[in-house]
């Protein structure tokens, strides 16, 4: 990891993969990831730990299938939201988003169970960014 | 914890306190804390944990005593930084900030040693969010 402090609109600069975070910082053994989005993402859940997301441009979607029902939340830039652990969650962008990713080191993009895998969603834990 | 996102803005505008932590967010065990800050925080350790900045507005300047020496890292806006468990640092903001903090729940704002503590600092493991 850089022990210099890294500006989020260089490193998400530094790459075009959609849905294909990469990790910008780690804390203890939690990572900091960002990703750009557009189009959709899949239904999938994480069983074992909640997935905190913060939009640093554009807007993101989350659809939850809650005890309660579905529903959807809209997090315009600057706004915060985590999924708690065992909510299944299919987060999309229409217009696009670049967003920021607080999670455990080895969760992977589609979660523990998930839908069928389109061809546009890539299964990471997280990729290295580019130096 | 709400189950609505929030948006960054509306919270640091929901309260004035410098160098007093407001938690947004929960992630397992971690808070995501925001803060307003202006001037000097002090110099402090946490020897457990790592703690991640991110810099919504403004300019961060965070003071790091390293094994090869003291040095200054500068995060401007949109840029983050973590400051590796164990390191004594002191962020200050002479025109001030508004930052995201990422770190175990119950850590306080001192870390476990700490110089003296100025009457503008909070010791606190951060607030609730007034709703």
């Amino acid at each position: 990891m850089s022990n210099e402090p890294i500006a989020l609109a260089k490193a998400l600069a530094s790459f075009e993969a959609l849905w294909s975070p990469r990790i910008v910082s780690r804390v203890n053994d939690y990572d900091v990831r960002v990703a750009k989005v557009e189009g959709e993402h899949l239904w999938h859940v994480h069983d074992d730990t909640d997935e905190f997301f913060l939009v640093i441009d554009g807007e993101l979607h989350i659809a939850l299938r809650e005890p309660a029902g579905e529903r959807t939340v809209t997090l315009p830039t600057g706004s915060v939201f985590t999924v708690p652990r065992g909510t299944e969650h299919k987060p999309y962008a229409p217009s696009g988003a670049a967003i920021l990713l607080f999670e455990p080191t080895g969760t992977p993009t589609v979660g523990d169970r998930h839908d069928e895998i389109p061809d546009h969603v890539d299964v990471t834990t997280g990729h290295s960014l580019d130096p």
